[in-house]
């Protein structure tokens, strides 16, 4: 059994490596490079925690890893061309250092390279396992374009929200665990709660982050809150604000939504704490988590076994940053 | 054996279909309204040639055909938006009609629906055939990029011309005729026959691409000639020009490329045919259909199975639109 800190490092040693060819460099310096940027490398170590809930991790489990980090790479290169975002990991995107029609090829060449390392597993369970993972392919490409389109969309409701952001991250965690514990042979039924364990953690985490956004410590946050305001990004906390407010509040609160003033963010927190926005996503994050480790304890393992994904979800629960 | 308009419809009886759920909508609908605009269906009808060039077609080469369909597809979303084009198939693009983020996602999904096609495929050859295909899809997206690159660049040698023209649009013709043959349980010796075959009937194609882009006759290409003139596209013929032209017509050439004159097309096509530009066309063309015809000669089947393959060779080849 390993620590989820240890599976990073191990799948790191595998992972920080050349992907590609050298030439074309104008193709693949550019792939290198977001590769080597960092990145927590979450997902693919779900992969080998949902193997080693099971078994031993089998080699198959590490051409997983890589294929896992390799799509949510490519995902990621698209993504920052979509939402024009500049910075990824502290670092210039691929579109910003390069251009955007580099980061199409980048992503492509990205997505292409994840199947390789799939083609790798020799697995009985392969075809399964490309099952899942097309599945998920797909539902993260949905995720993408309801973000966009919600984007548009004047009011979006809690129920579209949580299925955005379901297809948008939680499926690709949740993945990643099934597919991980499909190679370590498990059951349907134990594969089944993996998933739905790693479905609502990813839940759980987008409330978090969608709280520390708005009521995060700086210090600790690592960046100003309130960037979520500013842009008036539909998140958990402004859609269940805009439900619960009275009339005086709701309209207060759609006037700070059409202008740019400078006490926008703090006008919106004060509302938001007098509607208890904030002791509702701390109740809204508990709920996820319940129901997530209440699948973690229907897996019919062992609790010794359970404990590093249990450490996972407190390391990414627990986060301030 | 079924010639290359029979297997068309019988690929198109399978493939006009809708390859996406409804919802959501704004992904999916520019997906169907993309693979619905037609196309000649050159690179699918390959696969099934392939396979019937060495026995019965296979219900796995259907799968294949889908899948390279939709990997061409794909290809074409992402390039269109690379190369600002606002038409397709006398169509509206997807970035065009919608928007650049819709394409991008409609590439994306439409390259992970490849690949669940491919998934079908029962045949004991499928990891050769997912080797090629990756391969070959690395290649594609190489090729686009030199092909961007190229255009940024003063000077271009032939031999990178073909190297990027190969890597752009011969290998997925090679590869779709490849992995029939796979499925037909071809021999390796004439699988590598047929690439070849496959490989130089898309550089004869290219040449005559360019030759007729210059040289055609407006009634009968279906439009005005000279656009990669006016656009100062590298083409075969602009860069052998600049090759063999003396040097007054060299700076004469170099000058036209540096204005935007009405009569841009008429002096440089003056040019061309002053350095004999037709006749190497011609020649060039003659020259990659030979090599292409050597190697089809060397396949090891009865000269009848062959016939398909010439028919569709005489058909790319003679075609003046």
């Amino acid at each position: 059994m390993h620590s989820f800190q240890e599976l990073v490092l191990s799948f790191n040693k595998g992972f920080d490596t050349n992907h590609f060819p050298v030439s074309p460099a104008s193709l693949y310096e550019p792939s290198e490079y977001f590769l080597n940027i960092g990145g927590k490398r979450i997902r693919p170590v779900l992969c080998l925690l949902g193997n080693e809930l099971f078994n031993d991790i089998h080699e198959d489990a590490y051409h997983l890893a890589h294929a896992v980090e390799l799509f949510h790479n490519f995902s990621l290169v698209h993504d920052d061309i979509m939402d024009d975002a500049s910075l990824r990991r502290g670092k210039a995107t691929v579109h910003t250092k390069y251009d955007s029609n580099t980061a199409i090829l980048v992503g492509d060449v990205m997505l292409v390279r994840a199947y390789e390392h799939l083609q790798k597993i020799k697995s009985s369970h392969l075809s399964k396992i490309l099952e899942l993972f097309n599945t998920t392919a797909k539902e993260v490409c949905e995720g993408q374009q309801l973000d966009m389109d919600y984007s548009k969309m004047d009011k979006v409701t809690m129920d579209e929200y949580i299925h955005m952001i379901t297809l948008k991250t939680s499926v690709l965690l949740a993945a990643s665990l099934e597919m991980g514990a499909i190679i370590g042979g498990a059951s349907t039924s134990n594969c089944k709660h993996l998933y739905e364990f790693g479905k609502n953690i990813g839940i759980a985490f987008q409330v978090q982050d969608d709280y520390l956004d708005a009521f995060g410590d700086a210090a600790l946050f690592g960046k100003e809150p309130g960037g979520d305001i500013k842009q008036n990004k539909k998140t958990f906390l402004l859609i269940h604000a805009l439900e619960v407010a009275n009339p005086t509040q709701k309209l207060a609160l759609e006037n700070l939504l059409n202008v740019d003033a400078e006490d926008k963010v703090e006008k919106v927190l004060a509302i938001f704490k007098e509607c208890e926005i904030d002791t509702w996503a701390e109740n809204n994050k508990a709920k996820y988590l319940k129901k997530a480790f209440e699948h973690l304890e229907a897996i019919a393992v062992t609790s010794e076994r359970k404990k590093p994904l249990i450490e996972l979800a407190n390391y990414l629960m627990n986060r301030n940053q």
